[in-house]
């Protein structure tokens, strides 16, 4: 066992997490989240989407929250982009590095966006063309890697020619996201075994959501493999933990405390971490969905 | 990473989750879950304690919860007993496995049960013998393992002597506990490389609580060291996911969701189990402590 003496944590519940949040949020309680987590000594941030609002409500109002934002040297503000409109907008907002997503799934491609996931890579590519001619990094997703709604199992086979297809466009770093968290720490394993031997697994980050109880260990069995880069939502925003059907990420403040147990440096200070989660609870008028923030809370 | 081929769960639901939810229930409501957990296909059930009901009112009637219940072959029905009196009444109720625990921690002893951890050790003698001469088998649990309220950091040195005096007293299994829900996957990584050159593993368990959503990643680690027995509780009983300091064990539908993904045989039935816990979470008026409980309520 050699885990990574470092990791590096991608925050993406300003993003991720508030858009799966019921109730949208202020422009204000949006800036004040993204502050609050740099202070807390995140350095990468998902803040927002360049979509429709029509389509989600929850992003309306990205642009203002990128104007609003004071840049701290050394944090990357990420914006996904679904297409070349929403990059238009993003490069006019000023964002240095946006996102793109494909499925793993051949089913939930056609359900979610109607198309193949051959179609939607073809999509990227005037994205990913505009965004060099800018200079701008791109990060690629993809979903439903452990398992889909519709299709049931995914494969690791399945997941590898569309992370490798995301890098040969130009993507900087692959997220291989559980979304439907279904996903356990053998299958895992498995998937950065067979994903690495066609991605360097530098190249590679893990996307956890705790649906099933399992995101911790699954990350813990993707430290045994090697992967050093991790998504997560502070106080697993986007999936309540009172609602039925919660979905969210892995909670960053679980994840950093595990990181801690293990002696793997971060960077972050868990305590400004958890205070930036209880106050944008406080904002949805909702408990934290973090285990550790509810611990500390109450003892 | 040589996993076992199967997995033995100790449920222990009826005793430590129902003694730390606030509501006692009736002999009746006890009696119908041991039922429904045997149904799913535990086979070893830890039903109640011989306690006074002065100290712990969640545990009156476990003579007439015994009495009432229909043994079924293959199925151990075990009970706590922490002294001598507990167990003359066990006995009388016909109970043929019982418990005793003891502290990792000097300082959780003290001021839990008002002596040294050796002295604790001590008052088990008479209990032992009486077991023996009764042929009733004992187990033990250590608690604190991980980490103390009291004492903070608890050093896997200081478990293995406490482990190894159960079992040179008798005990056939030593359930190691991280009661706090404090520990992470390395320190039990190393707990049970430590114990486990002092005891032999296959008579160690793992009993993992949830506070700080570690339990799950705690108990692939233990997979890892070889342990092949652990300790959950239906529907996570003992810590409401809603209440401050939830402090409940890990859910049983939430381990073996975990072992299943993992292809390890645990005898279960998933969908059962989860009525069983369902059915225990509408008793006491408050949904589920199960992610996977949660989930399937939802899809």
């Amino acid at each position: 066992m050699s885990l990574p003496r470092s990791v590096e944590l991608v925050e993406v519940g300003p993003r991720d997490g508030l858009q799966n949040e019921a109730q949208p949020i202020s422009v204000a309680d949006k800036v004040r989240l993204v502050e609050d987590l740099t202070t807390a000594g995140l350095r990468n941030i998902e803040v927002g989407s360049f979509v429709s609002p029509k389509w989600v409500p929850q992003m309306a109002g990205s642009a203002e929250v990128f104007a609003a934002l004071t840049p701290r040297p050394g944090v990357t503000y990420a914006a996904l982009t679904p297409n070349l409109r929403g990059l238009e907008d993003a490069l006019a907002a000023g964002v240095r590095e946006v996102a793109v997503f494909a499925a793993a799934s051949e089913a939930f491609s056609q359900r979610n966006i109607n198309c193949s996931i051959q179609q939607s890579l073809q999509r990227f590519e005037p994205i990913m063309a505009r965004a060099q001619a800018e200079g701008v990094r791109v990060r690629g997703y993809v979903s439903c890697v452990l398992g889909c709604p519709y299709q049931g199992e995914v494969r690791a086979e399945e997941v590898a020619p569309v992370a490798e297809a995301l890098m040969a466009m130009g993507c900087y770093q692959v997220s291989l996201g559980d979304t439907l968290g279904t996903g356990t720490a053998g299958a895992t394993r498995r998937l950065f075994e067979v994903v690495g031997a066609r991605v360097p697994r530098a190249q590679l980050a893990g996307h956890f959501h705790d649906t099933y109880g399992q995101a911790i260990a699954n990350v813990y069995a993707s430290l045994l493999e090697g992967i050093g880069v991790f998504d997560s939502s502070v106080a697993g925003l986007g999936g309540c933990p009172y609602a039925k059907g919660a979905t969210g990420n892995v909670a960053t403040e679980d994840l950093v405390y595990l990181l801690q147990g293990l002696g793997i440096e971060t960077g972050i200070d868990l305590d400004l971490l958890v205070a930036a989660g209880q106050r944008i609870s406080a904002v949805l008028g909702r408990a934290s969905g973090s285990r550790v923030a509810r611990a500390r809370a109450a003892g």
